[in-house]
């Protein structure tokens, strides 16, 4: 009898070990595991929710893959945006580098006024010298040109705060977030207020996101045979901002699918969210970031009870309408095990 | 020895049999055969050739599998153009549909003489009285609404000559084309003067192509929340010509990468077969098709010899350019096993 037990319990055990191993190797653990820069919380649950039951044919929530369309906006929802838009440092370090071919820029605002390291003074004139700025320095070149521009400024950029390398300040959390769609049919696209040729270049290396889904602001371009050889020419006029009520005609133009699941983290989001979910059946996945790790990353904006920083605001009618909506707020702080990449 | 001899002529028999066997049922091979409706000819071989010196990894013009971008033209490319561009007849049809509503029309130019039949009267105001009836036809609605509206109507829809269903009216070859290019790896897109709106809610059941790699012409949309429901409504303004010079534009704001294969049929197209080859180094493949076969479709424009139609012009010049860069010129007569889909 005592034999016969002993028996029992190992073979217990046994049955046990493998349920447990069975368990640990099933594939939709292993992909949960993905998600490993994530605390186990209600945003975490809220996404293998979420995936599981719009990708079981038997659930009622189940979206066809070719209809699992989910859309980031770039700007502190991919990496971080402060002090100001990595584009914007880019704009300035154009500046700098062409002042030697624009020696009126020493009087010129809002040039001037950059050279000498002012920049509130040279942002003083509002969107007009936004405007021009971003014109002598993003236009009068080719396509192919700009991509090299680009791809060797990015290489170097550092955040002016903490020092380190753009590239090295995404988020760990949202580039795992990218990956576990992807895994489970979902096509991830960038839909950003940023330019759609400033991202284009590094976004398939660091997000895994190709150009063709990349939805960004432009300007025009104007197609020529320069010396037989065929080029686009980036002209200094504004084509399209892809912000507020510009990102649902951004993802319709560039898409023309509505998304099912949507990821911001401003008011510039908000209609991209309301697109994702407003007045619309099913099951939809809608989150904003919320900035409020000052300690590992900054801590900025109204939603926070901060003063309003003017890059990336998270206005309180926005956290109210998130919170009447149900979109779920990912806190920084509690949500995220990690923020920046391992090994940085 | 004898037995020795029949034992070796077996021997390689069999032996050349597997080899037989082996290159019969290579998957290159079968897939050949996905280009049926393609007669033995250069234009068949030069596509053939093209997909397998851009996929065989020890090939100097080996293209990896992200940079497969395949752009086709629509109207005279993919489907039937003739006696006018589909579109158009959607936009007539939905003028006397609307005119209900519009009892000034009686009496308004270009809508009185399309109410009365005189389309050459109705266009007689050139442009302008083009944009009033696209206008008046294609906005004001959801981009949802527009949807179910063209999805409606192309179901029925007829070509007036051959009083066929217009979506019987695509061309057999190029919609395997579509296919054996999708096969081997590469990403197809349209990119069409059409209306972006109105090819997508078929081109997926049509031609295989998605909605996000649809590149067209398009109106203005604007974002709006009616009734707690998120839209976009379409407004009477034009956004974008895909057309001409427009094609490369349409294609870097699209796809922001460079074609390396693309398809067309008139001087539309030219820009965009440039800009996929002009000064391009690597494998490309470029190819026009021309309308050539009065029997089985239609022959038109001055490439051929004859009168131009002003529907999908082919010029003398663009045939000529299309010899000096070695583009391909498809011959519907000959290159053409059969024109439509089987069963029609």
């Amino acid at each position: 009898m005592r034999s016969m037990k002993l028996f029992r319990k190992w073979t217990v055990s046994l049955a046990l070990a493998l349920c447990v191993g069975l368990i640990a190797f099933h594939p939709a653990n292993a992909r949960d595991r993905d998600l490993a820069s994530w605390n186990d919380g209600p945003a975490r649950h809220a996404i293998i929710e979420f995936v599981r039951s719009t990708t079981d044919k038997s659930s009622p929530n189940y979206i066809a893959p070719d209809e699992r369309i989910a859309t980031f906006d770039n700007d502190g929802t991919l990496w971080s945006e402060q002090p100001m838009y990595v584009q914007g440092l880019f704009a300035l370090d154009r500046v700098k580098m062409l002042s030697s071919q624009h020696p009126e820029w020493k009087t010129q605002e809002p040039f001037a006024s950059i050279l000498k390291g002012d920049l509130k003074a040279a942002l003083a004139g509002g969107d007009k010298a936004l405007l021009e700025i971003m014109m002598a320095t993003h236009a009068g070149m080719t396509t192919d040109e700009f991509q090299k521009i680009v791809t060797d400024w990015i290489s170097t950029a550092k955040n002016p705060v903490t020092k380190r390398p753009v590239l090295e300040m995404v988020y760990q959390p949202m580039v795992e977030l990218l990956a576990y769609l992807r895994e489970h049919g979902y096509k991830t696209f960038i839909v950003s207020g940023g330019g759609i040729e400033f991202m284009r270049p590094w976004a398939e290396k660091v997000y895994g996101v190709p150009p063709e889904q990349v939805v960004g602001s432009s300007i025009k371009t104007k197609y020529e045979l320069q010396d037989g050889k065929s080029v686009l020419v980036r002209l200094p006029e504004l084509n399209f901002i892809d912000d507020k009520g510009g990102k649902p005609v951004g993802i319709n133009q560039h898409i023309g699918r509505r998304p099912v699941a949507a990821f911001g983290n401003s008011d510039g989001d908000q209609q991209m969210l309301e697109y994702t979910t407003a007045g619309i059946g099913g099951a939809r996945l809608a989150m904003l970031v919320l900035h409020d790790d000052k300690v590992r990353e900054f801590a900025y904006g109204p939603a926070n009870g901060l003063p309003d920083s003017h890059v990336g605001t998270f206005s309180q009618a926005l956290y109210d309408e998130a919170k009447q909506r149900g979109w779920i707020v990912i806190s920084m702080q509690k949500d995220w095990k990690r923020i920046f990449p391992p090994g940085h």
